[in-house]
C-alpha cells in the first residue's frame, strides 16, 4: 500500500511529518511518496537522523499557506505539495492521501482534483473525537457552514459506514445534534432531517442526541452542521484544556498536593491518553471519491502516524467504495419511494 | 425588595424552592411573594421545618408542567403559579419574578405578561457559565434556535448591561462565536452580525471569538443564536461531567489513590465550586421589561437562593431599565445613520 503524504503542511513540517511517517513504515509496513521540495526533505531526514527507507519523493515547489484562500491557492499553486500530493491520488499514483495542511484548501483540492461521489454537493469532515466510554464520529465537523436536510441525510449514511468499516462499530448508533429530544426541535432544516433520517433503513438512527450527552460517546455517529460541529470540536478541545489546566493547578498547590500526584500520576497519564485526540489520527474527507485525511495542523510525529494508520484502514477496508454504494442505494430508494 | 416566586416549579419544588428562598431572606433580606398550593407550601415548609417568616403566600391551584405546550399553557392555566406570578410582576406587586418551571412556558409568559421591550422580538435567555480564569455571560442560551443579525446585535448590547450592572465588569469584551476570527467566517447571518457589532459604538466588540476560547472566560459577553447557545451550555455542563467522572475514576483505582485523593481534596472542592453553574444563579430572560429569571430546573436550594441574589441585583442596579435606554439609544443612532 502507498500512502501520499504533503511533507510541507501544517506547523511542525517537514520534520514531524516525515518522522511520522518513517514510524508509519516501520510499524505498519507501509510505502510512503512524500511530496514536496525534495532538498529541503532530505537535509531535514539528515539532520534529524529520520530513517527514509520505504520513501519515494517526488519534488513539489510550492507550500500552500494557512492564510492562501483555499480555491484560488489550489487553483493557483499548481507546483504545491497538496496539489501534487492530490492529483497523483487522483491518477492512482498511490492509494491515499494525508495533509496537515490548510483544511479549506484540502477541502477544494480533494473536491476540484480527487471529485465527489454522485449525490454529494460538497465534502464533509468527519472527525473522531475522545468520549467518557469510547470515542465518537463528529460530523461535518466544519466544512460545511449551512446544511441543507438531504445533507445531514448523507452525513449519517457515510459516517455509519466509516464507523463500521474503520472502527468496527456494529449497527452504530446515528444521533442528529439537537437542542432536545422531541422530533419538533431544532430549525427547520433540523426538523426536517429528523424525519429523513427516521425514514432511513441504511443507518441506526436513535433520534436526536443533546448536546449533554454527547461526550458519553455512547452514540457513534453525530450528525450536525459544520458550524455547530465546529462548535462541538473546539470547544471539546477548549474546556478538556481548561479544566486539565484547573487540575494540574490544584495537585501544584504545595508539597503534598504534589506528593499526590506522583501517587495518581499513572492513572492520570491514562486518563489523558484516553482523552487526546491524536490517538485517534486525522479527519476523513468524507464524499470524496478517494481517501483524503486531514491531519490537525499542530500535528506532531505520533499524530501524522496515527492519520497515516487511519489511512490504510480505510484503504484496506473499502471504506470510500462502500459509502459509495450505501449513498447510491439510498438514493434508489428515495427515487422508488416518491 | 419583593421578589416573587413560583413555589411549585422545577423537579424538587416546593421543598427546595422554599428552603432556598427562606435562606435568601435571611442573608440578603428581601421579602418573598410565593405563589402556588397554599396549604401543600404550608405542610412542606412545616415538615421541614422551613421558617417561612418574610414570606407572604399567594394561592395558585394549578401548575405548569414540563411537558405542557408552552402557549396553550399560559393561555390555558390561568391560575397556574407561573401565570399569576407573571401576572402579579406586570402590575407591579413585586420587583421580580424567579422560577425553576419550563423554561418554554416561561419565556411565553414574560412575552405575552410582563410584554418586551420595544425592539425586542422575542426575549433571549443570558446565563452566567462558569469559565476558567472568570465566568462568562452566554446568549442566547437556546430561546432563539434561529436569529436575525440585528437579534445578534441588541443580544450584545443586553448583555453588556448585564456584565456591567450585575457582576460588576468594565467595558465588558464582547465577542461573536464563529469558526473563525476572520470577519467572512460563518453563515450569512454571522457575517452580517460581525459588521453590525462592529459599527455599534454601545459595545466593546472585540471580533469572533472561537469555540475554543470560550471556556477560558476571558470575553464576557459570548453572543450566538439559540441553537449554538444551547449546544455550548450543555455541551460544558456534559463534558465537565465526564472529565470529573473520568478522574474520579483515576482516584479510586486503589488504596493509594484513595489516599491522594485525601491530599488534594480541598483543592479539588474549591475546583468543583468554581466550575458549579449553580454558584451563578439563573439565567435572565433578556428583553422583557421587567426582571424574570430562570433557575435550572433541577435548582435545590442552593441554586434557588443564588437566583433570588441575581433577582435582587437585577432590581438594585437598574439593569432592565438600563437595556431598555440602551437599545432605544442605539435604534436612534441607527435611524440617524440611515
Amino acid at each position: 500500500m502507498n500512502i501520499i503524504i504533503d511533507a510541507m503542511g501544517g506547523d511542525n513540517a517537514p520534520k514531524e511529518i516525515l518522522q511520522g511517517a518513517a514510524d508509519a513504515v516501520k510499524e505498519y509496513g507501509v510505502e510512503i511518496t512524500a511530496v514536496g521540495r525534495k532538498e529541503e526533505i532530505e537535509a531535514c531526514a539528515k539532520e534529524n537522523g529520520i530513517d527514509l527507507s520505504g520513501f519515494t519523493i517526488v519534488n513539489a515547489q510550492e507550500t500552500i499557506e494557512m492564510c492562501d484562500e483555499p480555491t484560488a491557492a489550489i487553483r493557483g499553486k499548481k507546483d504545491s505539495s497538496m496539489v501534487v500530493g492530490l492529483r497523483m491520488l487522483a491518477e492512482g499514483r498511490g492509494d491515499a492521501f494525508v495533509s496537515a495542511g490548510s483544511t479549506g484548501a484540502l477541502l477544494a483540492g480533494a473536491t476540484l482534483i480527487v471529485k465527489r461521489m454522485k449525490g454529494v454537493k460538497r465534502p464533509a469532515i468527519g472527525t473522531v473525537v475522545p468520549g467518557g466510554n469510547q470515542p465518537y464520529l463528529l460530523m461535518d465537523a466544519g466544512a460545511n457552514v449551512e446544511c441543507r436536510p438531504e445533507m445531514l441525510d448523507a452525513f449519517a449514511v457515510m459516517g455509519s459506514v466509516y464507523m463500521e468499516k474503520v472502527m468496527g462499530r456494529r449497527a452504530p448508533k446515528v444521533g442528529l445534534v439537537n437542542n432536545g429530544a422531541e422530533e419538533t426541535k431544532g430549525t427547520p432544516a433540523y426538523v426536517q432531517a429528523h424525519q429523513m433520517m427516521k425514514k432511513n433503513d441504511a443507518i441506526n438512527f436513535v433520534g436526536n442526541v443533546e448536546p449533554k450527552d454527547i461526550p458519553k460517546g455512547d452514540i457513534d455517529v453525530v450528525v450536525c452542521d459544520g458550524f455547530t460541529g465546529n462548535v462541538i470540536l473546539k470547544l471539546t478541545e477548549g474546556l478538556a484544556n481548561t479544566l486539565i489546566g484547573e487540575i494540574k493547578n490544584v495537585f501544584l498547590a504545595n508539597l503534598k498536593t504534589k506528593l499526590a500526584f506522583l501517587m495518581v500520576k499513572p492513572g492520570m497519564r491514562a486518563f489523558k491518553k484516553k482523552m487526546d485526540a491524536d490517538e485517534h489520527g486525522g479527519a476523513l474527507m468524507m464524499g470524496v471519491t478517494k481517501p483524503v485525511i486531514k491531519a490537525h495542523g499542530s500535528s506532531r510525529a505520533k499524530a501524522f502516524k496515527n492519520a497515516i494508520r487511519q489511512a490504510k484502514l480505510c484503504v484496506e477496508s473499502g471504506t470510500v467504495e462502500s459509502m459509495r454504494e450505501k449513498l447510491a442505494a439510498v438514493a434508489e430508494t428515495k427515487q422508488a419511494g416518491e
